[in-house]
């Protein structure tokens, strides 16, 4: 490779620590050797690939999906959780925490198929813009992170996403976002019922919750999923604590890395008080943890890829 | 490529089936061109990969495991039904159907942590034998499978288990046996346990069955874990049929096959009154479905590998 692989980082020490890091792992004559098997690294997604904050952008496409179930039914808007989200009071949506307001987004696309739902997310995602950043939500990927996701899959790491985000929605959207398949891609999920319909075979979502991927079921998720443990991982929030601390925890080279949003002016500054996602154990305990603090503001050069036209 | 790709299968019109499907979906220029990230192609294991009579391996492994528990508790060698497995009683096992015998042997192995786990497995592999056969049981796989394996990735495909059996049994041994990382077998589970031990994060297997992998519920995690609907679709049982419609039943370009294990010279032949893993609705209906059988008699010049010294 030629060049600087990670051009919208600045140099510093977290651009080093992530060199130095990939140099170690891919050196073959050297004692921090890993075999391309091994160089798993998984990434969340909401906060750490892309933004989300106020909300996290799933919850922008439930909010769609409710309008349109509102306009069914309009006793909902009068109902909590459902008014909270159908007038936009973010305040009390984020008082609902994680959770809550996942498991709402999840059950609004209860009895559609898979492939159903991935055409709708797809015509969403060709459209829908950020109302804060005013880019489409397409666009809210964060470059570092794209250089970061090429330049380990370039020295032979495998790139997965495992986040607390619904796994269907993303997947829509991951491939062309991050390059990254379905396959590889690790999240939140409704339970699928398989069924004929006219005689073509179909995956429905139901309304059962699967999983919810975040703390410490992100690493057990790794293991239903990936099988192996990573040696590098990237988060944003203490729902990413666990699955930092079970790739820190094992033998030989390990890298984790955790994004703080200090940067009000280029995208948002945030931690503690964000009930959606909150940063603060995490915060308190990475140098404990031997985890890389990586503040937006002081790491990355560029945040957002110019939109397009 | 150059020479038979498929050297283990007769000349015949399963092995042209194979050729002809591979060469349609990818040539460029052709109406059924698949782009390579479609190209999924998912195999079940016991008995389409490996063998699976009288009893899968998996259950075999149960066994010793089963062996260790009863020196410490010798009461279990009275109560069912863990003397049946104990005695090696296969007609009883055989009775209690596929799914209540893979709970046993799941179950039996709970409170242990995975990578415990997979020692486990890679020092019984290193010397446990087929009782029938009198090979290892890393020697029982299929040698035409596994050339049929390496003959779809090298035309782009990536291949996947799709297994009744145990995700982390499998995956102690897949990457050796089949060429194919833990990431790429799906199976049956038990829900897993974050935990710090002495400071070291570990994945502990419960006794709480997370899902199990057969029938209707391989295409919901063909969904869950590879979120794309397969072209390509390898089984040998009843179990397999759900997996078999809903790749048949997509667009464009399909390929379903269905061993039928008819070789009692070689390997072994059942269908219908093996009750641990039955062949009855899907060989009724294979054709009406457009599934193509596979004699193992006829399609296969040679079952297995010579065996290693």
């Amino acid at each position: 490779m030629t060049g600087d692989p990670l051009p919208s980082w600045n140099e510093g020490p977290v651009k080093q620590a992530i060199l130095d890091f990939v140099a170690r792992v891919t050196a073959e004559d050297g004692p921090d050797f890993v075999p391309p098997t091994e160089r798993i690294a998984t990434f969340d997604n909401d906060g750490t690939l892309w933004c989300e904050y106020p909300l996290q952008i799933q919850v922008f496409f439930a909010q769609q999906r409710l309008h349109e179930l509102a306009a069914a039914d309009p006793s909902m808007r009068q109902r909590q959780p459902y008014k909270a989200f159908l007038e936009h009071d973010v305040a009390t949506i984020h008082a609902m925490g994680k959770e809550a307001v996942f498991d709402i987004a999840f059950t609004t696309h209860a009895g559609m198929s898979t492939e159903a739902f991935a055409d709708l997310v797809a015509d969403w995602f060709a459209h829908a813009k950020h109302p804060q950043l005013g880019r489409r939500f397409v666009e809210c990927t964060f470059l570092p992170q794209r250089e970061l996701l090429d330049y380990l899959r370039a020295n032979g790491f495998r790139t997965f996403i495992v986040s607390g985000g619904g796994i269907d929605f993303m997947r829509a959207i991951t491939e062309q976002a991050y390059g990254i398949p379905p396959e590889q891609v690790v999240g939140s999920s409704v339970k699928l019922r398989f069924e004929l319909q006219d005689g073509r075979g179909m995956l429905v979502k139901t309304a059962e919750l699967g999983s919810f991927d975040d703390r410490e079921v992100k690493p057990a998720n790794i293991g239903l999923h990936i099988g192996r443990r990573p040696i590098f991982v990237f988060g944003n929030s203490d729902g990413d604590l666990a699955m930092l601390r079970y790739a820190l925890t094992g033998d030989g080279p390990r890298l984790g890395l955790l994004l703080h949003h200090d940067d009000a002016e280029r995208e948002f500054a945030y931690d503690r008080e964000f009930h959606l996602s909150p940063l603060a154990e995490a915060l308190d305990k990475a140098n404990a943890y031997g985890i890389t603090l990586v503040s937006m503001k002081d790491a990355w050069r560029t945040v957002f890829a110019p939109p397009s036209a």
